[in-house]
C-alpha cells in the first residue's frame, strides 16, 4: 500500500488561524520537491469563516461531512455547501480520492500537541507512534465514531480519506499567530510525511512497541440550570488539568454564587478530561471531555489491547 | 471629595467574557450592603456584541467617547448609539454624574493583572497603588490622551467619569470564563472599593512611598507589506513578555518565509512591550505597544518625577 495523495487542510474552523498561517506557509516553500514521491495539496478549509473570524457561518464544517448529509441537497447554508464542494475536490465518501488527509486545529483547552484519530485503522497508530517519537510530550486522542456520535460513521473532515488525523494544539486564543504553536504543528506535519514517505519506499521506521492512547468516552455538560445570567464555570481545579486523572469528587465547577460541585459519576474505568474549557463548546453547553488511558501495540494494533 | 457614585463596567469588548460575568456576580451578591456608603452601579457595556461574542459591531465602543462624536447626531452605527445611550446613564461627559468608573477588560496579551489609567492624577494612582498592596505583581499602565490619540481627550469609556481605572486581564482567550481570572479581578475591585470606603470615611491608607508605573510611549506595526498570505507574526522570543526590556537588536518579528527581524528604532528611553500580540489589534495591524517605566511617588503624584 502506497499513501501517495495527501490533503493538508487549515482554516476547517475559521477562528484557529494557526492551520490557515501553515498551509500558506507550506504553500510558499518546497514542499512538492521535499516530498516528490508525495502528491500533496493544500486546502482552506473554511474561507468565509476565516474571513470573518469566526468558527463557522450557519453550522460546524467540521460535523458535515456525514454521507447522508453529503448526499442531500437540499441543505442550505454555507457549511453544507462547502462540505459537498470539499467533496467534489478530495472525492466522494465512499470514493475517495485522497489516501491521507491532515487537518490542523487549534484550542483554548490545555492539549498540548494532541494527535487525533477517529478510526482504530493500524496505520494510523503507527502514523501517530512515529510523530511520538519526534514530539515525545504529545497525546493521541483516539475517537471512536459510535462512542462519539452513536453513528457507525464520523462527521470530520478527517473521515473524507482512508488514513489520517486531526492535530489539535492549545492552548492558544482564537484569532491569534503564535511563533511557538506554529513550530510544534509543523514538526508534527514534517514527521507525518516522513513516515508516510519511508512507508511508501518500504522502509518500516522503528516505532516503540507501544503507545499509551487515549480513547473518547463520553462528553460532560455544563449544569443543565444553566443561563446566561447563572452559569457556572469550570473550576479552577479542573482548568488545564486536560489528560490528568479526574477522580470522583474532585471539584469540576463553580457557581456564579459560589459553590464548588464534584464531579460525581461512578465509573467502570479511570478517566481523563480533555477539551476542557474549550470555547466553541460553550454554545452547546459541554464543559469537557473524558476519555479512557489504553495501550496500542505498534505491530498488531488496537484490537489486541 | 467623596467618590461615591460609582460604576463597574463589565463587557465593553462583547467578547470578553471574564467582566459580564463579574458584573452578573456582583450584581447577585451583597455589594451594596457591603459597601454602603457607596452608591454602585453595575453595567454591560455592549450587549449586542456581548451576545454575538464579537469585540464589537461596527466600531469600537472603548474608542467611542470623544466629546466631538458624543455630540454629532449624525452618528450611524450601533457603538456610536450605544456611548451616547451610555452617556445618558453616567451623564454628559463635561457634566459627568458618575465618580470613578472601573472598566474590566481581558487581552490575550500576557499582561497578568494590568490597572491602566488614562489621565494623571494623584487619586488614580493612589488607588492603583493601594491596589497593588493586595496584588503586588499586578502592573499599573498610564495612557496619557496625547501620547496616545494625539488628542488631549480620551475616547475610553473610563474617561466618562473624573476617577477610575480599566482592569485588563491576560492571557485569556476572547469568549472563555476562567475561575483563577476570575477571582483576580474580584479581588482587584474588592480592593479598589475598599480604597475608595476608606478615602471617603477620612482613612487614609498606608501606601508604599512610590509605585513602578509604566507610561505609553508608542504603538509598534506589524511591517507594512504585511498580508493575509504573507504576514509576519510576533518573533516567540517576544511573545509573552510583556513587561520585559525590549532593546535593540531584540527578535520581533518572524516571516512567513522563516526570517526573523530585529527592533531598530534608536531609543532615547528604555522601553518595555505591554499588549504584545493581542487579537484585537490585529485588523489595525498593531503588533504591541512600548512604554517606558516612571516611578510615582504617591503622595506628590506624578508631576514630580
Amino acid at each position: 500500500m502506497k499513501i501517495e495523495n495527501i490533503t493538508i487542510v487549515g482554516g476547517t474552523h475559521g477562528n484557529e488561524d494557526t492551520g490557515v498561517y501553515l498551509i500558506n506557509q507550506l504553500g510558499r516553500g518546497n514542499l512538492q520537491k521535499k516530498w516528490s514521491d508525495l502528491n500533496i495539496d493544500l486546502l482552506l478549509g473554511n474561507p468565509k469563516a476565516y474571513q470573518q473570524s469566526v468558527r463557522f457561518i450557519d453550522r460546524d464544517l467540521n460535523r458535515s461531512f456525514a454521507s447522508s448529509e453529503l448526499n442531500d441537497l437540499s441543505l442550505s447554508g454555507y457549511e453544507a455547501n462547502r462540505a459537498k464542494a470539499i467533496c467534489q475536490k478530495l472525492g466522494a465518501k465512499d470514493a475517495p480520492e485522497r489516501d491521507l488527509i491532515i487537518d490542523i486545529h487549534t484550542t483554548t483547552s490545555n492539549m498540548g500537541i494532541t494527535l487525533i484519530l477517529a478510526d482504530n485503522k493500524d496505520y494510523n497508530f503507527q502514523l501517530a507512534a512515529y510523530i511520538q517519537k519526534y514530539i515525545p510530550d504529545c497525546y493521541i486522542y483516539y475517537i471512536p465514531a459510535d462512542d462519539y456520535s452513536g453513528s457507525s460513521e464520523h462527521s470530520f473532515l478527517i473521515s473524507m480519506a482512508p488514513f489520517g488525523l486531526a492535530i489539535e494544539v492549545g492552548p492558544i486564543a482564537n484569532g491569534i499567530l503564535r511563533h511557538d504553536v506554529n513550530k510544534k504543528v509543523e514538526k508534527v506535519i514534517n514527521a507525518a510525511l516522513e513516515f508516510i514517505s519511508k512507508k511508501n519506499s518500504g522502509v518500516n521506521p522503528v516505532l516503540s512497541q507501544s503507545v499509551t492512547v487515549f480513547k473518547h468516552k463520553k462528553v460532560v455538560s455544563f449544569p443543565t440550570d444553566n443561563t446566561d445570567e447563572t452559569h457556572s464555570i469550570i473550576h479552577e481545579d479542573l482548568q488545564d488539568n486536560d489528560y490528568k486523572r479526574l477522580k470522583k469528587g474532585d471539584l469540576i465547577f463553580h457557581t456564579i454564587d459560589g459553590i464548588s460541585f464534584p464531579y460525581n459519576d461512578d465509573d467502570e474505568d479511570d478517566l481523563y478530561p480533555v477539551f476542557i474549557n474549550e470555547a466553541a463548546y460553550y454554545y452547546q453547553n459541554i464543559a469537557f471531555s473524558l476519555a479512557i488511558k489504553i495501550s496500542v501495540n505498534t505491530k498488531t494494533g488496537l484490537q489486541n489491547i
